[in-house]
């Protein structure tokens, strides 16, 4: 039995390898869904469950698109200032990891990036919080789960200026406030689907204001108004993500699995402070549900331990390299089943080291 | 029995679809290629053979990178003068269909585009021969395959300046000296792979040249750097890319399969010029191997003729709605077997109106 607690991409329920599988060997009428055409009648339909699946899971309110894209979170980077930063002006952004200070970086070619808050100085092992968002930015960007430090935020700051958010690593993982943000972007390969796909929510409203020639293909108007079929998607990973979607609906949607990943949280989390020989890396009330970071009070034995995790079919726990120790990635899809295996070999390992 | 003549994402071959399928169940130990880290060892082998089947397979000589993005050619309507065209510079563009004009249309936030010939007026019926290049043309933009029309362009124009070719719906299906060409792009979505992979050719010489702040994201130079592994790339995409480069070169490579191509062609457009019922849409030396457009003297027998096609098994041939009549699509996986079954057809339809 494997256990994979990889941070991305990531593991998918098996009920959807195996449907996936089979539509790559016959999808329609023996055809493929990898030779299908993406303008036929079965894979406009795809699409449109898909927008619907997220817009119903997410409980969407009007006035926001929904559109499927490519290029990952790191894309989204670029087209985010492209979209909503005038020229020359300033957005605020929150520096809370690796991730939020590239989509820092390339504001560069568009404005200005304020840096309102920043945890960098501690190696990011805690969600900046009291600090004050200038009106006049043109928007806010934050990143709500940060994969390498295992920190999550689950609070938004007061704020009048439009918020955008990277969702790539929490997305789905927990009821959140859509109508409180004006554009969420995530990369799939976490809690949607495999890589290759990118879904951004968009409050129409928010676009067309920054006075910039923007190119077809980063343009968010232009996805919204070909319906995610401007140029050819990624077929196959929009099916995946559909059948993943169908699948979280199915147990019950976002709200019920948050009460999972809670459970499953809360019990790695007890272990680590419970086991003497763990111990966590980050701030208490921000430690991510879905990354879970952890070192160990003798750095001698962690070798040995990411060697036992292994061994007994514990996979992908092995830490950032800056962060070190480990992460335990525990996605949607990821059964309890799994969290209490690796409890198991943590108690394990504390008896064979007494 | 299908036959898919599907336009793109078209037909692979069918070994290939049974190797993915089994890889989405279990890639290795057990796990999907769906959920595995595009880090892993594993995942970075299938990258690096990947890069090494186009260099082998096209041939491409020292100095030139191979990378594989996202976002379609679409987006390279974007990249390229991004990378190559200087602020307020001028690149030369050959308009030979709609997707031709498309990255014409993108220049406008970069430059000029400046069409020095095109068969818009005739439908772009045909390829324009004879025009000159200006020297100081930033580069001249081509796009070698015109998958609505039917035609496709066997050779260059002498030029002296950096010569961009848009080989999407035509890489790999016949022989081409790489070395004329200073950027090569393609999604993958025809002789490649499945929808959501691109993959470019590049000159490392003719990079770093436009002055321009780039979006990392859109940097040819960030992606050969990164190993094309600068965020997360399209894990399946490229696995199926992988599997279909591999079955390319069992069967002898472009030179082999170029054979097939012509054979191919030949026999379908010997039969439209044959038979009294049909007639071809295009300039005859222009005519592309790729996709064979034909439409019916009578036009009334249009319908008639595409019902009987597809009760017998024949997928996609309906022409595109700018062209109308017929589009057999005949990438590299198609087998002959296919055109003669569609040839049958056409005969047989002769007999029965008659």
């Amino acid at each position: 039995m494997r256990h994979n607690f990889g941070a991305g991409p990531c593991i998918l329920p098996q009920e959807v390898f195996k449907q996936a599988s089979q539509a790559v060997l016959d999808f329609k009428d023996g055809l493929s869904i990898l030779e299908i055409s993406h303008r036929t009648p079965e894979f406009e339909a795809v699409v449109d469950e898909t927008v619907k699946l997220v817009k119903e899971l997410m409980n969407v309110p009007s006035g926001y698109s929904v559109v499927l894209l490519q290029g990952g979170a790191s894309l989204q980077f670029s087209m985010v200032p492209m979209n909503l930063l005038p020229q020359g002006g300033t957005a605020a952004y929150l520096e809370t990891g690796v991730w939020a200070n590239k989509a820092i970086k390339e504001v560069k070619n568009f404005g200005t990036a304020n840096i309102v808050a920043s945890s960098k100085a501690d190696n990011y092992t805690f969600i900046p919080k009291g600090y004050s968002i200038p009106e006049d930015s043109a928007y806010f960007h934050c990143t709500s789960n940060n994969t390498i430090y295992g920190t999550e935020m689950f609070e938004l700051p007061e704020t009048n200026v439009p918020v955008v958010c990277d969702m790539s690593s929490d997305i789905m993982s927990h009821v959140v406030d859509v109508s409180k943000y004006d554009l969420i972007y995530a990369g799939a390969q976490k809690n949607i689907g495999p890589a290759g796909l990118t879904i951004a929510i968009v409050k129409d409203e928010v676009l067309g204001k920054s006075g910039r020639g923007i190119p077809s293909m980063l343009d968010y108007k232009v996805h919204i108004d070909g319906g995610s079929m401007y140029n050819t998607p990624p077929v196959f990973s929009i099916y995946v993500a559909m059948l993943n979607l169908r699948w979280l609906k199915s147990k019950g949607g976002v709200a019920e699995i948050e009460k999972e990943n809670i459970a499953k949280a809360n019990a790695l989390y007890k272990e680590i402070d419970r086991n003497p020989l763990f111990k966590g890396t980050c701030a208490v009330e921000d430690r991510s549900r879905m990354n879970i970071c952890f070192v160990m009070e003798n750095p001698e034995l962690e070798k040995p331990f990411l060697k036992f995790a292994e061994e007994n079919g514990i996979e992908g726990i092995k830490g950032h390299r800056s962060v070190g120790g480990f992460r335990a990635s525990m996605y949607n899809a990821l059964p309890i089943t799994s969290v209490h295996a690796l409890i198991d070999l943590m108690q394990t390992f504390e008896e064979n080291h007494k």
